[in-house]
């Protein structure tokens, strides 16, 4: 049977005073016990367990002010979207928040239009979100809306490819690093090389496309325009890029996907079509998500330092809400990593 | 420029009825055109937005308690183990909890003991849930737990693998689900069938290495002592494990894996050693995550049916919470299903 919650009213409220009363220690104390934080000693310790089990305390939103920090409550609005790199930032976000002990309200969006996000902004503030964290395509919604900007809320924008107005950015150079990854590949000895764009109204895609053509142009080597496929960021549009490349009449000898989940597409259409990986099909892409390195062959990549965005960003919120200091304004070019594996090979010679 | 908060107690606090009373109408009514929700005409839902626009309205915990449903939050407790089924989880729970508009409150853990499983569920309820939704190890951590218990908080447990005492639970059967699995083998004409477990301190782990037996066992075939190998449910250990099968003198022709992840680790290790994959070892797993699919050959997998069980645990706690029933007590098991994928196949005749 499971336990059922006492009704409201039938008994006196038991708070953290009265425990407090009981061992006659203050209720800081009687907090870090339960926190397990402070120094207590075992004997105290002990004690206050053994009110908290008598008195049938549960803690409440008294004790959450107690708490400090740990009660922090941070918004993070995220889309439906099942994109992995979408879920290593929600799993950054959670370990970040973690880390510094506050809570993650998770709110996901179903549309991608403005009023959407303002409504989802409205809706983590009543579920107690006393600052965003914001991800593609909701930072960018909601960048200089006006309903956003009268919330006031402290927000950062974590992965977007611009600064934004109303929010602290936090992002890579994807066009450096677009330019990067090709460039490992010329270096190799390639010379048909195709891309495969994200959605074009990101502004991250159109950066990697700008980073692809820097690299060939400055190579001097002509870019087919049957050669750049249209993509949408997800593994089935990777899926028919590839099909599209490879029955092409002047195959490409090496593939860069803007993101993991297109070049996992590739691979698999690839590794289908009997083609050996990757003496016959060099495939780079971004992002380093999980599913990357667990691919056969694994992918060589641009690494975004997730981890370091999404503490940063927590960091600056945390330091906002407790009075230390203003919200950094702005934007935050963090740096990328190329991270060369398996994937990526000279062309083959037959 | 980032927006700065209005400091507290600068102005006269904007309430619901500080917007109503401007525009003449109910606070329900503000609170409708502010969630978009109920039948309000195109002119009144102007004048409330330019209502709330003049004052400045910032929804609070009181529009939050007019919204019902919407503000109710629920605890997701999640340890920090990085596995691709946990993820899938979370996304499963955060969508259930979105389609019914609740909020859902993520607390991350760090370690797999009951006193920081107490300390988690002290933390989410200072944190404002209601109710919590929790996935192994805490379920199976807290399960009978006198602090816990005496806490009175609405409980599911998701994906575990046996009733569990103080909350409701919803698995499927494991055992039956590995026979199942193996079965699949055995009627492709494999006989060398190799097992890798999970760990073994998980209940799911134990049964479905027992739904393994029960299939060898009915076709009376003997299990080789070392086809049968320790793993942690993390691609490493699959890899490993997979190491070690294959560089035995009697290859198995096929191989179980206890998850994806580890049977993930297993088709690395087969194709960067060369095999050929289904015809030179076939591999079959448990949970259907994304990876299973993307992976090539895609995974022959029995899959939970996860959004059926997240949405089923969120409407009971809702319904719960809402007064409008009693948690269902005791467990609740859902059907699994087989998918056969490419990475199964009849032995190969060489």
């Amino acid at each position: 049977m499971p336990p059922r919650r006492t009704p409201a009213g039938s008994r006196t409220p038991v708070t953290l005073q009265t425990v407090a009363d009981r061992v006659g220690v203050s209720t800081m104390t009687v907090s870090n016990v339960i926190h397990g934080r402070g120094k207590v000693g075992a004997e105290t310790r002990a004690r206050v367990k053994e009110a908290v089990r008598v008195t049938g305390y549960v803690p409440n939103m008294a004790a959450r002010r107690l708490a400090g920090v740990a009660g922090t409550r941070l918004g993070l609005l995220y889309p439906d979207v099942r994109s992995p790199f979408l879920t290593e930032v929600l799993l950054a976000a959670l370990a970040s928040a973690n880390a510094v002990g506050a809570q993650l309200v998770v709110r996901e969006g179903r549309a991608a239009t403005l009023e959407h996000a303002e409504k989802l902004v409205v809706e983590a503030i009543e579920g107690g979100a006393e600052g965003l964290l914001l991800v593609p395509p909701y930072a960018e919604l909601l960048a200089g809306s006006e309903t956003f900007l009268r919330l006031g809320i402290p927000s950062t924008a974590i992965a977007g490819a611009a600064p934004l107005h109303g929010m602290q950015t936090l992002r890579i150079d994807n066009r450096g690093a677009a330019d990067q990854l090709t460039s490992h590949l010329l270096q190799a000895g390639h010379h048909r090389i195709a891309f495969i764009t994200g959605p074009m109204d990101h502004g991250d895609s159109q950066q990697r496309l700008l980073g692809f053509q820097d690299a060939m142009h400055r190579a001097a080597l002509p870019i087919d325009p049957a050669s750049v496929r249209a993509g949408r960021f997800c593994f089935q549009s990777g899926c028919e890029a590839a099909e599209a490349l490879l029955a092409a009449s002047s195959r490409p000898t090496a593939i860069v996907a803007s993101n993991d989940d297109m070049a996992l597409g590739v691979l698999w259409v690839a590794q289908r079509a009997g083609l050996r990986l990757p003496d016959d099909l060099s495939v780079v892409a971004f992002d380093d998500t999980a599913a990357s390195r667990r691919a056969w062959p694994p992918l060589t990549v641009i690494a975004q330092p997730m981890a370091s965005m999404t503490d940063a960003a927590v960091a600056a919120l945390i330091n906002t809400l407790s009075g230390k200091a203003e919200l950094p304004s702005g934007e935050w070019v963090l740096p990328y990593e190329l991270l060369v594996r398996t994937s990526s090979a000279p062309p083959s010679r037959r």
